[in-house]
């Protein structure tokens, strides 16, 4: 009785569903600022998104790998507190990028994207991750991201993030998995081109007709803002004095704020502004070096008090 | 007895030293915007800051008009609260100034600036505006703003605003009246351009270095900051859906703020948050219309309303 009771209980412990869920992207980065290159470093939205979600829930990755893939960034998402049961490792090479950033990293150009085995990427949940609450489809094709959504069972709250080129060449498809989420992130060039509008307040409100409760635009050292059909929430970026990459903010920023709202497990509007506050100074952490470098010294002690001095900042009385 | 002490009485209030007086230009604009263009409108620093200060003192105006200055601009100024007793009348023209905003409002070009009575401003202050215990040095050469302050007894609080003009032409000067100054305001690229620094951080502590106690930096939609050698302030602008004209805004947004602070008379960083707050939604309110159109027909309680929307926006717990 007693050894078959221990053996449930342990199915069950292994049975149960992260807490959050992330789907994205996973790449081998040769990145290049005006004052240093980086080659072959690790990358990709949910590497990027789970690294800043693990200081508040060990989230579950889905992405894929080449046969490539160093073992030791493998080794760091678990020392991370990374479940990986949703890594998939195909015959091949890992997705490469390369980027330049130019003069005050203001704007980037793309050198190299080398899909590899990212080009047949096709995200199957773990049966165990579909009772996940939440989850968060980084950028990805739509048509990936509504794979996923048609994987999990009744999650309490969806973010997906997107991407010039998904608005470009698969809008249709996009507007439909938008409508099925919770909260759309996106940044202000996105915004205004999925809607046509120039006005950040008439693209939210285009965004929102088309179903998820909540728009995020992420305007980088500016700050970002929360939109529902009701409120609008404006927050303030970490100011930095100086930070070596941009590269992979934003995913940091959403996997904080989606960490963040999974371990209080509330998705009314105060606790989503509380995350976001959260996902933000973890990525003024993640800037500060490059790849997961800064993150992965980390402590969530360092991220509470920066989310203090910030609120401290944004004091009016 | 009686009609002697009211004749004292009257003669006091006579007396009286504005609370604020405001030192700037007075311009005939001519403004184009992508689907607009307003010819001979009234603009200058001065005006816009004077009519902003108005909803909070009475405050007086310190600049020079030509002979050909519309009366009804005057009568426009009386009505709104401003003391007029600084306003020089020389022989000649108003100083005329034209600009062409490109697609987004993002960048504007100067076609035309006849500086006219202006080229020969010398501020003089009557005797009763040297008391004033706030002043606001607008945007006029350094060795004029210098000048004023030579004029003034002992003021409280002295704001003073620059432009890339000065910074380049007459930086020494410049850096000397900054120093005998409680807070220097300008704008990011102005910022940059005085310190060299690239970082926002960077530049502040160099423009703190020359003495002023706060440094305001002005960014426009993005907000606004305020930095002391201790701490660090971060303001946003309210969002606005749709705007017609931001010539003048960051002379609205200083005028409000130091009429909120001489109408407070409290110098201490709570009071220059909340000022600032008081100076955001004012210069909202201004670009929403061309000239002082909407600020004419504007009232306290629409400030007051706008400025607690902007704190339930920013609120984060």
């Amino acid at each position: 009785m007693i050894h078959a009771l221990s053996a449930t209980t342990d199915l069950m412990k292994h049975a149960a569903a992260p807490q959050l869920v992330i789907v994205g992207s996973i790449g081998i980065d040769t990145i290049e600022t005006p004052r240093e290159k980086r080659v072959e470093i690790l990358g990709g939205s949910v590497s990027y998104a789970c690294a800043a979600a693990s200081f508040f829930v060990k989230p579950g990755m889905v992405g894929v790998v080449g046969t490539d893939f160093p073992a030791e960034h493998r080794a760091l998402w678990e020392k991370m507190g990374i479940d990986l049961a949703g890594l998939q490792i195909e015959e091949g090479k890992t997705f490469r990028w390369s980027g330049i950033y130019e003069e005050n990293m203001d704007n980037r150009r793309t050198l190299v994207t080398d899909l590899n085995v990212f080009e047949r990427f096709m995200p199957e949940l773990p049966e165990v991750y579909r009772d996940a609450p939440y989850l968060f489809l980084g950028n990805i094709a739509p048509e990936l991201q509504l794979h996923v959504l048609e994987q999990v069972h009744s999650p309490k709250f969806v973010l997906i993030d997107t991407m010039d080129l998904w608005i470009n060449i698969a809008r249709e498809k996009l507007v439909e998995v938008v409508g099925r989420c919770d909260m759309l992130a996106l940044n202000e060039s996105e915004a205004r081109l999925f809607t046509g509008a120039h006005s950040l307040m008439d693209a939210a409100e285009k965004l929102l007709a088309m179903g998820p409760r909540f728009v995020l635009i992420k305007k980088g050292a500016s700050g970002s803002m929360l939109f529902s059909k009701e409120s609008l929430f404006l927050l303030h970026a970490f100011p930095l004095g100086d930070f070596k990459d941009p590269t992979g903010a934003g995913d940091t920023f959403a996997g904080g704020l989606m960490g963040a709202l999974a371990e209080s497990d509330q998705t009314d509007e105060k606790s989503i502004r509380r995350a976001m506050l959260y996902g933000s100074v973890t990525a003024a952490f993640g800037v500060e070096e490059f790849s997961l470098e800064r993150l992965e010294a980390l402590d969530r002690t360092e991220i509470e008090a920066r989310a203090d001095q910030l609120k401290a900042m944004c004091r009016m009385d």
